[in-house]
C-alpha cells in the first residue's frame, strides 16, 4: 500500500508546503510514514479556484452523470477496503470490524445519494401559471469546504456525508483532511479523484488538502470561491469557522455539527421492570467506539426510587468490566482524562465505577450526582468525549419536563419507559423534541441509521443550524437554494423546467403534485 | 375610525412607555393622532414570554384550527379596508388603489398559507423501517420576531408574509411595528388579535409592539424566547439585527431581505426591435410606488449600438413625464435625494432626465454612465431607494456574462432579448441565476407573484440567507426544522406520524411518495 503524501488539487498532485507532519500510530504513538506537507496558501487558492471553475460543469451535469460519479466513488472505496483496515486501523486505533462497518456505511451513503440524484425530487421543481409564468427549482450553492472529523475516518471524512451530499447537490468539494488520519484521507481521495476522471468531469470537482495548522482551515473558509462549509468536530472548532464565515465580505453558511451529551431519561416503571437491562445497554453504548461518538449518551436522568440500586449496581459492574481502549489520538485521550478529572473534582459528584486500566489507553468511567449539584454546576453537563457517563438522580418533586426544559440543544435525547407510562409523558416527549434533532425510545443513540428519515442535527449548540441534518438524504438541502425564472421563453427553458418534462421529474404544477417517471 | 395607541400584548393592551411619537402625514408632514408610546423593556419581555407560553399550544393546534386562524385574519383585514385606505394612505402617501391592491395581496397571502396548512405537505412526513423505525416531520422553531417594513404597510408589515408564514408554520409572532405607520399597524393588529381570540388560541400567539427607537428592536432580537427573526428593510438594519442574533447565548437565524438593484440586461436585437417599448416599460417600473420597491430596477446594462439612441430618448421622455410623488416619509425622501446627488456628483455619470417637480415630493431621475466608470466606482451600483435608474453602456469588447459575474447578490435580474438571441446567451442566463433569486425575461421585476413558485430572496447582500424566500409558500420553511423519532411506540405516535395516517397527509414511506387525501 503506497500512501500519497501530496495535496490532491483538481486532479493533479502538488507538494509545495513545508512544516511536514506525520500521522501517529494511535496505539503506540509512533510516527507513521510518509510525512505530509502542510498545504500552502497558494495550494488552497488553486484548489478553490479550480472548484469555482468546475462548478458550472458539475451543476449542469445530467443527473445520469452525477449519480454514477457517486457510485464510482463507492466502488473505489470498496476496492481499498484492506488498505483502509490497515491504515485507518493504525491511524485511529479502531478495530478491523469497525473500519469495515464504517466503510460499508460510507459506501452505502454514497449509493443512497446516487438514488436521490436519480429520482430528481431534490430539484424541487414547481411550475405556476399566474400573472406570470413562474418556474422554480433548486440549484447548487457552489464550492463547499468540508472538514474531516477525527472520529469517523471514513463516514465523516474525505468522502463522508458532507462530501457525498455536496456532490449529490452538484457542488464541487474542497476537503481539509483531518491531520490525525492523513493516510486514510489520501487513500479515500484517490478513489474520488479517479471517479471524477472516469466520468470526465473537471478535476476541480474535488480537491483535498493536508495540514495540521489552523491557518489552513481559516484560509479555506475565507476563500471567496467557497460558498458553504460542512464541519463535524468540537464546539470550539465549529464556532471559530462560523465566526470566520460571518466576517467574510460575503458571509456563507457553516453547517457545524459540534456534539452533544445526548441525555437519556429513565421513567420509574421502566427502571423497575428492566433497570438492569437498561444499565447493560447503556454501558455498551458508552463503550462503543471508546465513547468517541457525538451521539454517545453522556447524561442519564432517573429517580432515586425503586429499581435505582439495581440499575446503579448493574451499571457499575458493566462499566468496571469494559476493557481499556485505544483512543483516536493522544490529544483526545488527554482531553478525556481531564474531563473525567473535572467530574472527579466537582462538588457532589462521585465516581461510580471505573473500567479496566492499561497504559496509554482510556478507562471507561461512570459518575453519579444529583440534580441540585448539576444545577449549581451546569458545566457538569458539558460533553466529555470518550467512554464516560454521568448519572443524575432527580428528586420526586421535580418533573422530568422541568429537567428537559433546562437542557441545551442536543443531537439526540432518549426515553426509557413502559408503554403505560409513556402515555402520561406526552409533555416530556414534546419537550425533548424541542431540544433535540432525534428522540429515541427504549434504545441508545449510538446507532445512526443513514436513510431519508434520519435527523443528525439539532438546536444550538449541538449544531450551528437546527434546520439541517448532516446525515440522511435531507443533508443535500444544506447545499441548495431555490431560484425562479419568470416568463422564460419555452425554447430557453432547461430540461428540468420544460412543460413536456423530458427528465420525468416529480414536480408540482399549479399546486398539483405530479409523480416522476424516473424510477 | 379609532386608532389604538397601546401595545398589543398577548390579547391585552398596555401603555407603560414614555417617549411618545406620532406618525406623520406623508404628504403634509403634519403629525397624526394619536401619540404612540415606545414599548418598554418590560413590555418586550411580557410579549416574548407570552409567545413562549403559547408556542406549544399553537404547535399542537390541529391543522383545521391553524388554517381558519389565517382566514379569519384575512377577513378581519378585509373588514377594515376603508380604514386602511384612510390611515395607511395618510401615513404612507400611497394612493387608494395601491392600498386596496396591497390589501388584496395581503389577504390572498394569508389564504394561500391556509391552503398550504390544510394540505399538510409542509410537515414533510417521512417514515422509514430499517434497523430502527424512524419517523421524521417538521416542527415549528418557536416564537418569531417580525419587523414591519416601511414600504409595504400591509403586505410586509404586521400581518404580511413573515407573520403569515410564521403562524402557518405554527410559530407565535411578536411584531415590531414600523414607526412610520403605527396607526395602520394598530388596525392590522386588531384583526389578528380578534382572530386569535375567535379560535380560542392563547393570546401569546400574537403581540405587537410600537416604537421608534433601535433599542426596542434590539431587545426583541436578544430576548431568549425568540427563535427566529423576519426582517425587510435596509442593509444596515438587517445586518445589525443579524449581528445581535449571532452574539446571543444561543444564536438564532435572521431572515433579512435587504434590497437590491435588480439589474436588467438589454440584448442588441431586443434593443433594435423594441428599445422604445422597453424604455417605456422601464420608466413605468421605476416610477411604480414612487420607486419604493426592493425589486425596483436600478441598473440597466446595454450596448451603445443600434437602437441605443432611440431607447435613451424614449426613456428620457418617459422619465421626464413622471409626476412628482409623495414618498413614504421625510427620511426616505431625503435619503433618495442624497442618493441622486451622489450620482450627479460621480465621475462619468450624467443626468439623462428628470421628472416633474413639486415641493416635498420626489422627482424621478435617470442617469447614464459606462462600464468603465462603474467599475472604478462600484458604489454607483448601490441601491437608491426611490424612482431613479442608472443606465450603463457596455462596450462591445466586454461580454455581458463578465458584467453579470461582477454583480453582487440580487433579489432579481432580468434579460430583454429576442427569442433568437436568447439561445446564444445560455451562459448569461446561468450567470444571472448564480447572482439572483429570480431571473425574469422580457419584463420588469416590480410585480411579485405570491404563489408557490415565487422566490423573493437571493444571495448576500440581497438577503442574509440565500436558501430562503420571504414571499410564496416556501417562506414557511424558514420557521421549521426537522425532528425524527426512533422506535416510538405506536400508541405514543402523534397523528401525523401514525401508520394509519389519520390526517390523510402526503408522506414518504420507505422511499415511496404517498399522496395525501386532504384536498
Amino acid at each position: 500500500m503506497t500512501i500519497t503524501a501530496d495535496q490532491f488539487i483538481a486532479g493533479t498532485r502538488t507538494a509545495a508546503g513545508r512544516n511536514p507532519f506525520n500521522a501517529r500510530d494511535a496505539a503506540s504513538g509512533e510516527p507513521l510514514a510518509p510525512a505530509f506537507a502542510e498545504a500552502t496558501p497558494q495550494e488552497v487558492d488553486r484548489a478553490c479556484r479550480a472548484a469555482a471553475d468546475a462548478a458550472d460543469t458539475l451543476a449542469a451535469a445530467a443527473l445520469e452523470q452525477r449519480a454514477p460519479l457517486l457510485e464510482s466513488i463507492a466502488s473505489g472505496l470498496d476496492e481499498r477496503a484492506d488498505a483502509f483496515v490497515e491504515r485507518a486501523g493504525a491511524e485511529t486505533g479502531l478495530p478491523d470490524a469497525r473500519i469495515r462497518g464504517e466503510l460499508a456505511r460510507t459506501t452505502g451513503q454514497l449509493r443512497l445519494f446516487a438514488g436521490v440524484v436519480r429520482e430528481g425530487a431534490f430539484l424541487g421543481v414547481r411550475i405556476e401559471h399566474g400573472d406570470f409564468d413562474l418556474r422554480q427549482r433548486n440549484i447548487p450553492l457552489g464550492p463547499v469546504a468540508v472538514f474531516g472529523a477525527s472520529n469517523f475516518p471514513l463516514a465523516f471524512s474525505v468522502c463522508g456525508g458532507d462530501t457525498a451530499s455536496a456532490l449529490a447537490a452538484g457542488c464541487p468539494v474542497v476537503v481539509k483532511a483531518h491531520p490525525a488520519h492523513p493516510g486514510t484521507s489520501a487513500l479515500a481521495a484517490e478513489a474520488v479523484e479517479a471517479a471524477v476522471a472516469e466520468h470526465r468531469l473537471p478535476g476541480g470537482v474535488f480537491s483535498m488538502l493536508q495540514g495540521a495548522e489552523h491557518a489552513l482551515g481559516a484560509a479555506l473558509v475565507q476563500h471567496p470561491a467557497i460558498q458553504a462549509v460542512g464541519f463535524t468536530g468540537s464546539q470550539r472548532g465549529g464556532l471559530a469557522l462560523q465566526r470566520l464565515a460571518a466576517e467574510r465580505h460575503r458571509p456563507i453558511p457553516v453547517y457545524a455539527e459540534m456534539g452533544s451529551v445526548n441525555p437519556l431519561f429513565i421513567l420509574p416503571e421502566a427502571l423497575v421492570q428492566r433497570g438492569g437491562d437498561i444499565a447493560s445497554g447503556l454501558a455498551g453504548s458508552v463503550a462503543m467506539g471508546c465513547g468517541q461518538f457525538c451521539t454517545k449518551p453522556g447524561v442519564v436522568f432517573l429517580r432515586r426510587d425503586a429499581g435505582f440500586e439495581a440499575f446503579r449496581d448493574q451499571l457499575a459492574g458493566a462499566i468496571a468490566a469494559i476493557p481499556p481502549a485505544v483512543m483516536l489520538h493522544e490529544g483526545i485521550l488527554s482531553a478525556y482524562e481531564s474531563g473525567c478529572a473535572r467530574l472527579d473534582a466537582a462538588d457532589g459528584v462521585s465516581r461510580l465505577a471505573t473500567g479496566e486500566a492499561a497504559d496509554g489507553r482510556a478507562r471507561a468511567m461512570a459518575f453519579i450526582t444529583d440534580l441540585e449539584h448539576l444545577r449549581q454546576q451546569p458545566e457538569l453537563a458539558d460533553e466529555v468525549f470518550g467512554p464516560a457517563v454521568l448519572i443524575v438522580a432527580v428528586d420526586a418533586a421535580t418533573p422530568f419536563t422541568t429537567v428537559a426544559a433546562e437542557l441545551d440543544g442536543q443531537l439526540t435525547a432518549g426515553i426509557h419507559a413502559s408503554d403505560a407510562e409513556l402515555s402520561g409523558h406526552a409533555a416530556l416527549i414534546h419537550q425533548l423534541e424541542q431540544r433535540a434533532g432525534r428522540v429515541l425510545f427504549n434504545g441508545f443513540p449510538t446507532g445512526v441509521q443513514v436513510g431519508e428519515a434520519m435527523v443528525h442535527g439539532g438546536p444550538y449548540p449541538a449544531t450551528t443550524d437546527s434546520r439541517s441534518t448532516s446525515v440522511g438524504t435531507r443533508a443535500m438541502e444544506r447545499f441548495l437554494r431555490p431560484v425562479a425564472v419568470q416568463d422564460m421563453p419555452a425554447a430557453a427553458l432547461p430540461p428540468a423546467l420544460r412543460d413536456d418534462n423530458p427528465l420525468g421529474l416529480p414536480r408540482r404544477v399549479d399546486g398539483i403534485e405530479q409523480p416522476g417517471t424516473r424510477q
